[in-house]
């Protein structure tokens, strides 16, 4: 289903190539004041055709509300925005149906939906719906707000360059990869040109810290806050690996390097390390909580790949046209910040720790 | 809450130290003849005592079927298995809630439930409420069974020693550190105890694959299958990173490399490589399924670590006495194949392809 | 939460005056061709100022398809339906958050969502987010009509005027009052006039029923049918009362007259009588789904009545201006007739009636 | 499913001449010392055998608690709690597969669940399951007890003889039908006594109220308060009306009799009347919660009945045998309070009116 979260819900709706893309919010509190141009920046971060390594699709993503405020302010009821999708140009998706790009989703989709799906752009494979997840994001930011929560993404990765020494408490984004690691950066910069310049993609890695989380939300066993963060993560598309603290690291460590070990800073229990990503026992401890995703390369290159022709059950070549990423990682690190917010928010409401009416 | 799952939904049940853990799975479909002796085969590969690299804590853990059969067939209504705990030394365990073990839940459970949480063995955040999953996943196995699925998981790594060359449709397990590679395994049981001598544990992975899985089940957006197999592997302690196919490997590839090309194979439409570990856009390709879960090392160790005293707001240092396992791995494999096989009986149900009363 | 369902699933968006009320189906399979025309004729059956017996509020209510559609089909996606208010006379509501009208939900919004809830049309609180329902009945009919199940309601009370020998297969809508016993219809619309011209409004209640039911769909304990049909079916405001089949008459029966008896018709099993209302153990036997509704006196009228002032907490008194229905009944009852559909595809979904994926 | 709830929320377990029937408990907040003694009495109050009205069968019931206490205090974790069958006589029901009793789901049940199903005692669809939702209802009361609110239940009607004058604040139980008019008591206990000597049953009605309820819990459209009691209740077998305050009653009134106007007592906002049951838009006002359940009479009876030979597609008749209630009523009044408490002990931890975690 289309729907994510206990007590801070929300509905994706929307297509890529259709009139809107948006999302419906359910379970935020009434009474808080909606900023709708810290919204619009957040959204205006993830939208193509912001700098040279991304699509030069153009979109202006305004984002309209439809319902849930009154006088600019929460009342309690389903929030819905949306954003009209303007530039669509779906002439090239329509074969795509039965001679499917490889790492895209044309295949599987048809498998699981039929002939009858929408092809144009993706439709609901598109990244395009990850708008929706931004909004979804930023007003689970203003939420988190109350309790002085900020999540703070940034490219940590492209192909095999590592972003080094990063300070997620001064994380500023200063330039088109938002990596704040400048001069990792520019070779990330470097990297995506290449890989453009011969029709190529490139992967990536994105890291996500929430400062000064809440402590004590989340649950053992199946709604552990790793599970409840992986699963909303994975929801953006070309996710391939959801990490926690040290990750993949861990497999190497021993107990004694791996533990985080309790001390007392400013009179208050943290811990020396924070190899756990600020999650024991799928609680939070109040320490940074912090996640690694892998993003696979762009699947859309302008390589010529195999594929089948599955009405004539033959082998063929396709080579994928259109305005695409080269690196879809700078774009997606909005993206990441709000899967991060609304997974928290959520929480932070389930552990009552955000009230369900907001006053001034 | 406890509960996972749509169709196919299990219940956590249970405390380590308590007098019971178990599961109860709702939505199994009625007419299924369960076979109990495969069930508590699968038992018996998690249960502790089973090897020198495992924890000397003794238990049987014989499966008890309380509710939903009825001459040894499931009827359709929830399925009760408990499993009677029998070897408790709780006295270790109540100082903890006061002096927290580092990378352990002491801490966190005491924020989120206050003292009344049960302190005994890790109450309800041992990794002991995993026997349930186990029983849950072999239930699961059997409706796969229906499907002509298999779920096989071995480890991976252990340390820094790798397992090389490893066909998932050819694994046995011969060894104690269920790993298929015989040359790896040594080493890994070599690398095992020479933490355990020195008070200390080790980490490592464990690679999970369904071998012909279903085709178009899991969905775009939020219900992806990596999405709901991540949630579920998060809800196994000590996992710290999901990955699938390529996973991390992807940071570094380009599309040319990274996409796996369509063919033709027997008649059916395949992939050439399973960079994406037979899921694209949330949804089953048909290739093999397969994840890579990174755990950390086992928290408790003999060697001195700081620590806080929480009473008394000051620092101070703990040894963790106790029986517990050097390294987790061996034992988490059959964990591992039954929350993937959790979630794919889920999802196999959501699409239809298991009718809701099976014959013979 | 504002979502219903399992398998196909509704969310509730909009509010009364401002800029729409809608609709967000989950779960409908892909390949509907939807019969917009169908749909837009059951809008119109429940739109405002239809007829001399309902409220002069004049609405075109047109649906407007945002998304989940691919050239009129359904592709899988989540449909997004709504309608843009037009009408909106909001002064008159503005004073009834500090002097709640009684019947009506000002006092419990406020103490729930504090003030900044919409107090405009009753915001949330309105009938008029009913339409939304009607649009997912709507659709819910279009998948019913594959297995051959019609739903139909029609009202059966007004004040004291009861229909007499209707025959749910033959009911056609040929009065205002929706009423298929023309005679009592006839009563029914003097009954209604009486109140009106008193400043009165009088109660009633609305009989559904759905023909040809598919056999087997609910279960037993919580997700009985009866269970979901009721909680469907208390969403429309003004409900008060919800009976299946032979209803509050059970009390007085005895076994031996209440107990349906088995007999075969037609080749098939049926029942002699059908006291049961077509629902057995949760589940549904094949024979008519029958509920009765019964709906409270239209809260809003010109009458005098005692209110209290909030902000000095003091008694006082209001009487209610604006354009209302003097009975809402005839209104309902295709709001009814949706509800029931909505929880019937969910079941026929749930159990694995209607396929995922619909052909032509 | 058989789970119903979002923060308090029970899954029922068991069958009516399997090893048990129980409940499981998730979602109640840790720190509630538990007293059994009191919860063993509601169950005292539901177990068969108790009075001369009700079915000879004879069951202890006793209550033994599988899960979530240390040292009789919740600890946060799921609680199970199980009655371990004892007094099985099953031979008698072995033959109702294949020829239904009328009035019972044996062949709802076979249609759904096909021939695997449990034919003992009605299986999973026995009133015997209800002996969990008292469990549940118990705990539930002991969470209501923090905020003050009492929930009291009472037979209203048993057959043509209905209680008047009743005093929900005053009821206790002095009688064996638990109605407290003791008049219409002794009138009722001679209607039942001369149904079951003619072999044959007879229906009733229940009334529950909530004393001291809190203000402002539940919600507008889907959660609305009257749909998740009306849920809640249809969860209890042959109950087939659920009506709120006035209720069916409604029909006949007007607007200016039916509305429940404002005034202030005692300092604090109240109506004069309490005809919408406490529940206005979904949400509690603070008045009495009120509701009124009609009961079927008990299917099975000692008459002679048309049904079905199924397998041999025949018509034929069946007496049902065994140890029935002749009116179901007065052991269902304890069952009826603990779903009207499990659901106010939910919405109240939705709207954050009961503490996650309890103190002393």
């Amino acid at each position: 289903m289309n729907t994510l979260g206990t007590s801070y819900r929300i509905t994706s709706i929307g297509e890529s190539h259709g009139k809107i893309v948006g999302i419906v919010i359910d379970g935020c509190p009434a009474g808080l004041k909606l900023d709708m141009e810290r919204l619009q920046a957040d959204l205006d971060r993830r939208r193509p055709g912001q700098s040279r390594v991304s699509t030069t699709r153009n979109e202006a993503d305004r984002a309209e509300v439809l319902t849930g405020l009154y006088e600019g302010v929460t009342t309690g009821a389903p929030i819905t925005i949306i954003i009209r999708n303007q530039d669509r140009d779906s002439s090239k998706y329509l074969e795509a149906r039965w001679t499917p790009r490889p790492g895209h989703a044309d295949y599987t989709a048809g498998i699981r939906y039929g002939e009858k799906q929408d092809p144009r752009g993706g439709g609901r494979f598109s990244g395009r719906n990850t708008a929706g997840f931004v909004i979804a994001g930023a007003v689970a930011k203003q939420l988190l707000d109350k309790i002085g929560t900020i999540v703070v993404a940034y490219t940590n990765q492209i192909g095999p360059i590592v972003a080094k020494d990063v300070d997620p408490a001064k994380v500023t984004e200063t330039n088109i990869v938002r990596c704040p690691d400048e001069a990792a950066a520019e070779e990330m910069i470097r990297v995506i040109e290449e890989a453009r310049s011969e029709g190529d993609s490139v992967g990536g890695k994105v890291k996500v810290v929430a400062l000064n989380p809440p402590r004590g939300i989340g649950q053992p066993i199946f709604d552990t806050l790793e599970g409840d963060i992986a699963k909303a993560l994975y929801a953006i598309p070309a996710v391939k690996a959801v990490e926690f603290g040290a990750g993949v690291g861990y497999a190497k460590m021993r107990g004694s390097g791996a533990n985080d070990q309790y001390v007392i800073r400013d009179g208050k229990v943290a811990t020396e390390t924070n190899n756990s990503g600020g999650i024991l026992g799928g609680i939070s401890s109040g320490m940074p909580i912090e996640a690694t995703l892998t993003f696979k390369p762009t699947p859309s290159i302008g390589v010529e790949q195999k594929t089948v022709d599955l009405q004539r059950m033959e082998e063929t070549t396709i080579k994928v046209e259109g305005r695409h990423d080269p690196c879809i990682v700078p774009r997606a690190v909005p993206v990441v910040e709000a899967m991060m917010a609304v997974v928290l928010a959520d929480h932070a409401l389930r552990a009552g720790l955000i009230p369900q009416v907001l006053g001034e």
